[in-house]
């Protein structure tokens, strides 16, 4: 068997997910007196908001999202949106619990929106650890399985072994900080500036919708749905596990298209899990990962291929950077940096022009910040009010802010250093001192885009801190481990900022919110390593033709790599390729914008593919966009049938799908630590190879 | 590979299944007064029924149906009724045809339900031949390769090398017989006896509500659920096909329970045919058949081969008669005989009572004729009235239809004893001295219970004739060729007077039906021939391990070796059995009919499963009958969700599953013909062996 299957690339589509679900939450929410529905419930106080049930709920949502998080981590690093199941499952478990001890006659207090918000929030923090904690990404850039892969750099001062102790050590260091660098902007970014935070809003229709009494009628049934297809993916993902004795076995190698196909990576694997990530993807991120997947896979790779011997030397391992491997991942790495500075550049432009326009003139915020125009603020005049109210009722003093985060920061300075010798107690304090600058400019992006860029940011840290401590000092480890610091900032104020958001909406106290994100995050903290570290030691993580590629160990090494050692290790030709694709990853972005703004007629600025997605495949190949496909299909067909029941059990559907394959990896990983392999291959093998194989098997 | 897969017995369902539809039919059909709605459209008179578009568009389906009915033949024997499918196929082609003319402007003819009828009745007619021609049963008995099977009785007296010509020829001998004697019968079965005959009524309800404007809507709509699942089963085959490079390989060869019970052949083999089939069929038959397998593969069959080397030889090749081949096949036939004995001799009892109460009283006849009691007659009296002023209208006298049988019997009498020497003229004298009582009784049954007990007529004819003519002489073929001579009488009398009723409910004149009858008659002694030729040249039928092992052919065979060499050739212990399981198959439905008159509270006869469906999977193996229970349970939680949907779709999806299938077959079988074998082996192996083959392959 030739066939090897590498990986690559891990997101911060987490965000850009929930924007098709944007539109028709904004014109429910603010057209509707949402309020005035609620008038008679009382909102009970923060303390109330925070109860031991919500948290006890929290704890068993933190892990099971913990699991499926760190699950598509390790395969190909795609994440959906996963505040809407937290949302719906938060309630439904303590529906359910409430339901049971009202009937009892033991139900003391009853389930407000507010506790559920309170269980969103930190589910959405624990996870967003799982995210942001680079077990699959930076952390295991580190190791020495992925070293190994890299040739170059693989050198005891660029290589550091993982253990639960350190790793788990590292996230409670530096987690927390984000929080209180985001305390201060709260007020600017959800009452001054009024940004949309598209994901926050859904997730405050859901659970808005969810204890209205009409709403509960719909949830209870998305939550059946939810259970069904959870049913479904579980079962399904277990009847797979029968047929998969070896690697290479079973329903994830089948060839629907052919073996031709096959070895060029395109195939549908019967993953219930990524076609229903699919469903909640957008079209265009699907249709870009497709087209990726078949200009590199279907076009690019085979014609470099045609060149091995003349471009790279035929004797190395198919895993070797200097070789077919290098051209893929570099250049994947290539096209997601130029989208990532589009972005970037794009955010500072729209950012500072946004500042300008808010401060000379307050008439004109309509036009910065989408979604909210003036018409509707009348309406919403009673909502906002209400709101308002609530939102500013608990405050956090901005002084208790700022020392916290001082505070922290001081810790994490001296901490740091002596888990990673490599980093320098300066480099930290540079870290600290430009982190809330980024953190700001990807909170207000994030509230205007529902786009997060923190993996973009995390990257830039590696580039700058490996390149400034250099090979020989140990610039790998030091830049992956500044691109953790740098990554737990920016992602949870983009994060948290969703959820203070959700909260304003709902009229959670912040104060609660806060508290909320605070246990979420130490859950965060204490589970993601341990999850992790069930898989690391049930699997060989990071193998690339194993089934946990976990592609961004390598990416993020690579990148690392590209800082201290420069780009003349790459292979013939490979430079030019990796400058072309930067470009062209920076142009696309700028196409579509222009687009979007000169040519209104026919829209075609929707029909430009997005570069980062586009270069997600160039590593791992098509079968993942196939599944993903599958599910737009799925989800095309169901809104030509029914847009209504589509658009209300869509998401439901698409969330019992991820969990149950997730979950299901849970007792195959038991069973795999306790040596327990499936009985039945399922092999596919050509008609010829299958002559030979039924010969030797009637002759032995 | 030790696996083998033999097969066996086919059958009379064909009218059971259509059971279930039954009692709705006749409630719409009764209380409403159909022919109220008709009023205003006219009759064409009986040559302007039998029209050229209606026998192109006969032609048509009769090729198809020909296709499916001889796959279901060759793979497992069950088929089951495809008069509804005949019905909405026939309709759908003209009234695309002529809606086309129509918007052309056209149009001279409009498309009445009389054309609809006949067209149903020359498909039928045609299909009919297909089943009873015996080229799965009686005529494939008689080859040599079948008769290889058996061991004894391989002599070239009772051998005949199959022949499209002879058989051909035999055919169009033999089949035109039967409908002259059906046509005195006519009269007395409809018109005095007022019997229900469920299926001809359940498909004359359905053109009937095709050509209301109201009924044409739900006939579109269903016209485009078959289509859909028609497409769908059409994709899913040939995906199917590329994955199975040799036998063994595939999707059918799926262990879907574990490769042990692979090996009992319990798995679900992925058929959407048979699952389309047990959709159809009502609930109980796919039960006995599942409870036929679990006792005879999941008991018995282990249990007599742990006795291997003591009661049989254990050098016997695994399809010996003398083995445990032996068990399955006489068993089977045992308790088929057993039920049809049974089935028989309750139908004569019947008849007789019923005749008799006939006759001494007309006030009566509500007790021997359920679902038209006298109160329905009052209602339906406007349409009972039109009715048998149609069906009077176009007399066929006696005189011709008794000469017309007398001088066709004697053309088969000189004619068939050219084709097998083995039966002499006095032999086929006696046939068809006894056949029309026979038929008779089959028709009346049929009539009361929708049940054709056709092939158990045809084993009667086996057993006598084989006997009587004796080893030596060729007594398997004689048995074998009566058999044939016996079953198209019989046969062609139930399922042409179902066609009758149809006509009567449907306006259509008798002796348009006649006509149709005979062209269709004629289409089926041509096209079954061809189509079993075309499946006979391009796979090895009969091979008890192949894609075809067309069950029949070895059981007739060997109910004919019983015939000829009595009972001492049986395996030890195995008479013992046989004479068990022939009571058993008596007794069961003994207990049934006694259960269904004396306990009416709970009715527990509806829980007595059927003898001849539990025979079945004696032979063949649990298989289909899983999927025929997937199929029920479609159908079940379907009609636990919807029931009116599901009445009203669940046919035509089962239709579109049945015939998508089926028709792949026709190119597969092509590819066949020109070695065209499927790219891919999907392989099953246990984790032991796929390690062995993976060290071999990287060996090699």
């Amino acid at each position: 068997m030739e066939r090897s299957r590498e990986h690559d690339e891990e997101e911060e589509w987490e965000r850009s997910t929930a924007a098709v679900r944007h539109e028709t939450t904004d014109k429910i929410s603010d057209k509707i007196l949402v309020e005035d529905a609620f008038k008679t419930s009382e909102v009970p106080s923060w303390t109330k908001q925070i109860t031991l049930r919500a948290m006890v709920t929290s704890l068993i949502l933190s892990l099971v999202f913990n699991f499926i998080v760190c699950k598509l981590n390790l395969t190909t690093g795609v994440i959906p949106s996963l505040n809407v199941a937290a949302g719906l499952l938060g309630f439904a478990l303590v529906k359910a619990w409430t339901t049971i001890l009202a009937k009892v006659g033991f139900l003391k207090q009853p389930f407000t929106r507010q506790e559920n918000t309170v269980i969103q929030t930190c589910v959405v923090a624990s996870s967003g650890i799982a995210f942001s904690s680079g077990t699959a990404s930076y952390l295991l850039g580190m190791s020495p399985l992925i070293a190994g892969q890299g040739e170059s750099g693989n050198t005891p001062a660029n290589v550091k072994k993982l253990s639960i102790g350190w790793m788990m050590g590292f996230l409670f260091v530096v987690s927390f900080v984000g929080l209180f660098s985001i305390v201060p902007l709260r007020k600017i970014m959800i009452l001054k500036y009024k940004l949309t935070y598209p994901s926050g809003t859904a997730t405050a229709y859901l659970i808005n919708s969810f204890h209205t009494p009409k709403g509960a009628k719909l949830a209870k049934k998305q939550v059946a749905v939810l259970f069904k297809s959870f049913i479904f993916s579980f079962a399904f993902s277990c009847f797979q596990w029968f047929y998969t004795a070896v690697d290479g076995c079973g329903f994830s190698n089948f060839p629907t298209f052919g073996l031709q196909a096959f070895d060029k990576r395109f195939y549908f694997d019967f993953s219930s899990t990524y076609v229903g990530v699919g469903m909640i993807c957008p079209y265009m991120v699907n249709v870009s990962l497709l087209i990726g997947a078949i200009i590199s896979w279907g076009i690019m790779w085979p014609m470099i291929e045609s060149k091995r011997g003349i471009w790279y030397s035929a004797d190395l391992s198919p895993s070797s950077l200097h070789g077919i491997q290098g051209y893929r991942v570099f250049i994947a790495i290539a096209m997601m940096l130029g989208d990532g500075l589009y972005h970037v550049l794009f955010m500072l432009v729209k950012t500072i022009v946004s500042l300008i326009a808010n401060n000379s003139s307050k008439k004109d915020s309509s036009i910065v910040t989408p979604g909210v125009t003036d018409q509707d603020a009348q309406i919403a005049n009673y909502d906002e009010h209400r709101r308002t109210e609530f939102f500013l009722k608990d405050q956090i003093p901005n002084k208790v802010a700022i020392s916290g985060y001082i505070i922290l920061a001081i810790i994490s300075i001296i901490a740091v250093p002596f888990i990673f010798h490599q980093l320098k107690w300066y480099h930290i304090l540079v870290t600290y001192a430009i982190a809330p600058v980024l953190a700001f400019c990807n909170a207000y992006g994030c509230g205007l885009t529902d786009w997060s860029l923190a993996s973009n940011y995390g990257k830039l840290a590696i580039i700058i801190f490996s390149s400034w401590v250099g090979l020989e000092h140990g610039g790998v480890i030091a830049g992956l481990a500044s691109c953790g610091v740098m990554m737990s900032i920016v992602s949870t104020a983009s994060d948290l900022m969703q959820d203070f958001k959700t909260g304003y909406l709902t009229l959670s106290s912040p104060r609660s919110m806060f508290f909320s994100q605070v246990i979420g995050t130490a859950m965060g903290c204490f589970l993601t390593p341990l999850v992790f570290w069930f898989f690391y030691k049930a699997y060989p993580i990071g193998d690339p033709t194993g089934t946990y590629p976990a592609p961004y160990g390598l990416l993020y090494r690579g990148i690392a790599l590209l800082g201290v050692e420069g780009i003349s290790s790459l292979p013939k030709n490979c430079l030019n390729l990796v400058i072309g694709f930067f470009f062209a990853g920076f142009v696309i972005n700028l196409v579509q914008e222009l687009l979007k703004r000169k040519e209104t007629r026919f829209h075609i600025h929707r029909f430009i593919p997005s570069p980062m997605c586009m270069a997600i495949p160039f590593y791992l190949g098509g079968y993942f966009a196939i599944d993903m496909c599958v599910g737009s299909l799925i989800l095309f067909m169901w809104e030509r049938r029914n847009k209504q029941r589509a658009t209300d059990f869509a998401p439901a559907v698409a969330s019992g799908l991820i969990c149950g394959e997730s979950l299901w990896s849970v007792p195959a990983a038991i069973l795999a630590l306790f040596n327990v392999s499936p009985p039945i291959c399922m092999k596919f093998l050509s008609a010829s190879v299958n002559t030979k194989v039924d010969n030797f098997l009637e002759g032995s």
